[in-house]
């Protein structure tokens, strides 16, 4: 179990923000946060900074509970996300509640995974917010779509094989694939990254080969990203669509050249690198 | 001037670590970290910890002065970026470097602005690494295509708008713009976010243009993103070499319909949010 963290390290983290001139988390104001893709050391300096501040969180599932201990006797966790078999909160209750807590005058922290504009709802909130005239700020966060190809060892960019990357998402705002032009998405860039396309994996294989990508192109599912339970499985295109059925969400799926760069650096796995793997992941679901 | 970060703050993020349950920083390891995009509250727990623990720090030139006021007292701090009019470090030169001083057993931090695998070349010494069996790590960070977007108020994605989003840089291993299939580019995804391509700008916007991209598609370019001097352009596609040619380096080029959001979601610069902004930066240039 984790050591609650105590008024020394929240007086460190604001020591520490004086020193890095960090803005003030005022009274009526939002800050819509990222809090990383799963490793809590993937936090940024702003968020930790607004956890031990906040009046109030409102947290998604993605989000480590190790981060929630940071935050300050009495201040309120409001749970916000997804749970399995279990309706989420609607969009427009989360906004609603947003400009309720910021109207009472709390510091409000909007805690989600990852990065908060990157397939998120951040900027549904955020509009919410400026319509209703609250006083917010983004604090950008690492998305798993980098930090967890980091962590299985495979570049996003490489000077010889991709100066370009596409990401896409499984979900459109039914659950379903959107609608996209693959024959463009398939030449487009070398690498592609799809966020929520475990159930999707063997129409999106389908498509690309469909649209002449090579079957043997090396792909990776990457699941539970920089947690302790990362598992990391490396396929092909071609046998994406089956090794995403062995996968267990939430997962990032890869596709591209770089892939087949993932076991020379492998890093969190190696012998060289076990001395220092990120702490186990609680449950949350 | 930034108050000097002494003995108290660095045991603080010591703590924080503890508590965090961070990996041990050991010698003769390199952590090849990500600094984010300019504003030093966008450093991970992770890159704050590392510069606290460091021995040495190799570092690029748009990481914020205000992070290597964080190590502690002896440490070396080595410059190892681009300054304008002078020959930039060879990167055999870094990698030789980085190894060299794991084999002197220190705790090397390799600190590059943004995310190291984002369009630098942290691929090229991760492998260097790797191939010399040097211990090593990789510290994801916020990438300007991500952070720089949110300081301007432009949503990477918006659920009504866009499923999909590409990132490419105007910079191949000559300087030049690479071969990009245009035509796929500009129907891949909606939004696109260009690195270091204002030298480009033209020829990116034609080349949209030819194929079949609107002219009046809301384009922006950010300057300095996320730090104090950060300058956001509102323009269109059609527009965007002209407005390029009024922008200074560093930026990012955005183009597509979320930019139209800018004005809406400015919370950078409107009146709610100017108690504030994020500190000036010293300029290392």
């Amino acid at each position: 179990m984790a050591i609650p963290l105590r008024a020394a390290e929240r007086h460190a983290i604001t020591r520490l923000a004086e020193g890095l001139k960090l803005p003030t988390f005022t009274r009526g104001s939002v800050w819509l946060a990222g809090a990383g893709p799963g490793d809590p050391g993937l936090i940024t300096a702003l968020g930790l900074f607004a956890l031990a501040g906040a009046d109030v969180v409102l947290y998604d599932a993605l989000v480590n509970p190790l981060l929630l201990e940071l935050v300050r006797p009495g201040a309120e966790l409001i749970f916000a996300g997804k749970r399995r078999g279990q309706p989420s909160c609607k969009q427009s209750e989360i906004s609603a509640t947003l400009i309720r807590l910021a109207h009472a005058k709390k510091r409000v922290l909007r805690l989600k995974g990852g990065d908060p504009f990157v397939f998120g709802r951040g900027a549904e909130e955020a509009l919410a917010l400026a319509r209703a005239g609250i006083s917010f700020r983004i604090v950008p966060g690492v998305t798993a779509g980098i930090g967890g190809l980091a962590y299985a060892g495979i570049p996003l960019t490489m000077r010889d094989t991709n100066h370009s990357v596409t990401f896409i998402t499984g979900h459109d705002a039914n659950g379903q694939l959107a609608k996209f032009d693959w024959d463009a998405l398939a030449r487009a860039t070398p690498l592609l990254v799809a966020y929520m396309a475990l159930a999707h994996a063997d129409e999106i294989a389908a498509r690309l080969l469909a649209a002449g990508r090579a079957p043997q192109t090396p792909a990776a599912i990457i699941s539970a990203a920089t947690t302790g339970q990362q598992i990391r499985q490396l396929t092909s295109l071609a046998d994406l669509g089956e090794a995403a059925r062995r996968a267990e969400p939430p997962a990032i799926l890869v596709i591209g050249e770089n892939v087949a760069l993932a076991q020379e650096l492998d890093w969190l796995s190696s012998d060289l690198g076990q001395q220092s793997p990120p702490q186990r992941r609680s449950s949350m679901l």
